[in-house]
């Protein structure tokens, strides 16, 4: 019996107005409680469905998973199983929880061993992220980081309308919302001083971005071109990229952003499948001078997707101060895993690869503080009084991401991570 | 009974004049053969010592080492026991050895069923590598690029005195001695070029380099010391960080290289352990100006270790086109490391980090064709007649690696790749 998503859809599981979770949603993550191991869980409403569990029960039989796949502190062996059979899965999942499918439903017993409530689990880092690379694709982030740093007149650099310009970052520092990080120190050289000096950070920046996780690519050599990259794509989460610009100013000449990256990336502990935001894609921008064949792409390749980036002071309340989306992507994701891979560089399941900042055109819609307080020169005002030009100790930034249209809403949770002082 | 390493000690293994591989070395790597399975072995002279099976047969009891930290196909998991044990075992294996010592060496049946000559074993990727860093250590190699791509006057950046400049690379691309590569194709565009165009790199360059491989670090938020950093590295290996000059200049700027970089990086199969390189260490260069607190460092932390590279045409010999030595480094790897996590950035087991391209202050001591050729402009001559500019199809690219002091050498092996035209 094939099964199709209907927009109109329900589930017997209670999903609350203006939840990012409805049944069209199924997002993947791995989740663990007081009295359950870690496991690879999907949210549907206030509720995560453990598949483990499920499995156990024998409600996913006749698809070709295991139960290590589910019983498993990450979801990169049921990625391993690929595209067409995760999708399979989802499908199940769906049929499973679709408001006119009794199976599981009509057996108390069963539902109160496989839902458990978002508020009694905790939510674990969903991928072992074997390689990680983070792209700089929003034009107007692009452009107001080469006014601020360069020249108005040449914000862009020459290469940047032809490549999906990106570097390699680091993956051992990924970590889940929820877990706090300490200010980093290192060294910094302010443009009047004579020689660089030791310290915490005084320029601590989120970067306001996605990241899509890969399935299994091919092997050393071979590329994966823009329309076989719907099959490589597993899903996406929000990702705050932070960024110590004082550090990174100071180092990043001639190789790239080093030490003022690597101390912490923060992702929202679910992944949003492709398949969930079919429905949401869009036409990206006409990219003009052409760019290169293998950079060419058909059909609707980008995405609508509301970010929205909070400061909450400690104590305080949150204040939004960037209200952007993954529309204004100049370049999209199958043209990066088409770039990542065109030289023969190999992309394995897992591999993360980051949007960069976000950046709408307008003041309002800009992705990091660098930004929005104009290098600190416009600190932004906060409700309850206070400035911002950078974040502060005991801050927490909280990133959110949702998708919306004809009444349906797709959303990706949320990362939030405070700021404790240097270590 | 404590063991201790004598300069003058034999193996009853028979191992030749100039072999790499003493008693006083005992390099890890994994290797298989057609009966065997892949697992943890140690060279000596001409043959591989099979830990798997020595386990097996008892030699190893009283270690803190289970049958799976050898069963395997990467060291990782025997290197999670720490740098104490590690040593402990090397120790157990040099007793092992020994000339005057019988246990193993007069039980024939054993003896066969631990020794494989080299000739009959494939040796594989020694190490699972989590993050890959690659560091620009070489005072004499920033100068020339910064003479080449810029200006003799200010050749060096102003912070390269100041910091270990390093990026992230790739992981997934790091490959084994003896594994072909293709040619990659990509992005170039000339200085005289309007557009940027799309093909086969025409200017594939070989960078002279070491690697080390780190221990389980700590966690994230904490930073390891210049002292402390020689408890977190386990060995070095030789590293062939291969560059597309053209795909790279066009693509740096400004967030560092990318793609003229990650179709692969090749590695020695064997990792020398800091214990065997011991009696090679040697003062490092005076830092003026001064580094920071955090980068000064006691005791001597350089090593003389020669590195010579050379190219080998399809049917031709082998021309020797540079001999340097990891001598030439201005910042030492307890510097690496320890910049590396001064802002928190976690080390994990298995990470390996890259000298950078190791240049001696001559002509004839240079890391890469870049510098050889001096931009393509002064091709080297070879001995067949023809000239390389850089790296042609069908050439192989063989470096290689050795201290020696008093009649004692302590070898590396090599890495030796050969590039097939590309896809």
């Amino acid at each position: 019996m094939s099964i199709k998503v209907d927009n109109k859809d329900k589930s017997w599981v209670e999903v609350p107005d203006n939840s990012d979770f409805p049944i069209q949603n199924l997002p993947f993550g791995i989740f663990k409680t007081s009295n359950l191991s870690p496991r690879v869980g999907v949210a549907i409403g206030q509720h995560v469905l453990d598949l483990k569990s499920l499995f156990v029960l024998g409600y996913l039989k006749n698809l070709p998973f295991s139960i290590e796949d589910f019983d498993n502190i990450h979801l990169n062996d049921m990625m391993l199983k690929g595209k067409k059979n995760v999708s399979e899965l989802r499908l199940r999942l769906y049929k499973l929880l679709k408001s006119d499918f009794p199976d599981l439903k009509n057996n108390e017993h069963h539902v109160s061993q496989v839902l458990n409530h978002m508020d009694e689990v905790e939510m674990m880092l969903p991928i072992k992220v074997g390689d990680y690379t983070d792209f700089y694709s929003s034009e107007q982030h692009a452009y107001n980081v080469g006014c601020l740093f360069r020249d108005p007149k040449n914000a862009l650099m020459p290469n940047w309308k032809h490549i999906p310009v990106g570097y390699h970052g680091r993956a051992s520092s990924i970590i889940v919302s929820g877990q706090p990080i300490h200010r980093p120190k290192g060294q910094k050289k302010g443009p009047n001083d004579e020689l660089p000096t030791f310290g915490p950070s005084n320029l601590l920046d989120f970067e306001l971005e996605t990241v899509f996780y890969t399935f299994q690519g091919k092997a050393l050599g071979d590329s994966i071109s823009t329309e076989e990259a719907d099959d490589y794509i597993f899903g996406m989460s929000l990702l705050n990229d932070w960024s110590a610009r004082d550090i990174q100013g100071w180092e990043y000449v001639p190789l790239g952003p080093f030490l003022g990256k690597n101390f912490a990336s923060c992702v929202s502990p679910w992944v949003v499948t492709m398949d969930a935001l079919e429905s949401f894609r869009i036409p990206g921008p006409v990219q003009e001078p052409k760019v290169l064949p293998y950079l060419t792409y058909t059909g609707e390749k980008h995405l609508d997707v509301n970010l929205d980036v909070f400061i909450k002071p400690e104590n305080g309340e949150e204040d939004c101060v960037g209200q952007s989306n993954f529309k204004y992507m100049y370049w999209n994701m199958n043209q990066q895993l088409a770039h990542h891979s065109v030289n023969g560089c190999n992309i394995n399941v897992g591999d993360a690869m980051g949007s960069g900042t976000i950046s709408g055109p307008e003041y309002g819609q800009f992705g990091s503080m660098l930004e929005t307080s104009w290098k600190g020169s416009r600190p932004f005002k906060m409700k309850d009084g206070t400035e911002r030009k950078f974040i502060l100790d005991n801050d927490t930034v909280i990133m959110r991401g949702y998708c919306e249209k004809d009444g349906l809403r797709i959303g990706f949770g949320e990362v939030s991570t405070k700021v404790l002082p240097a270590k």
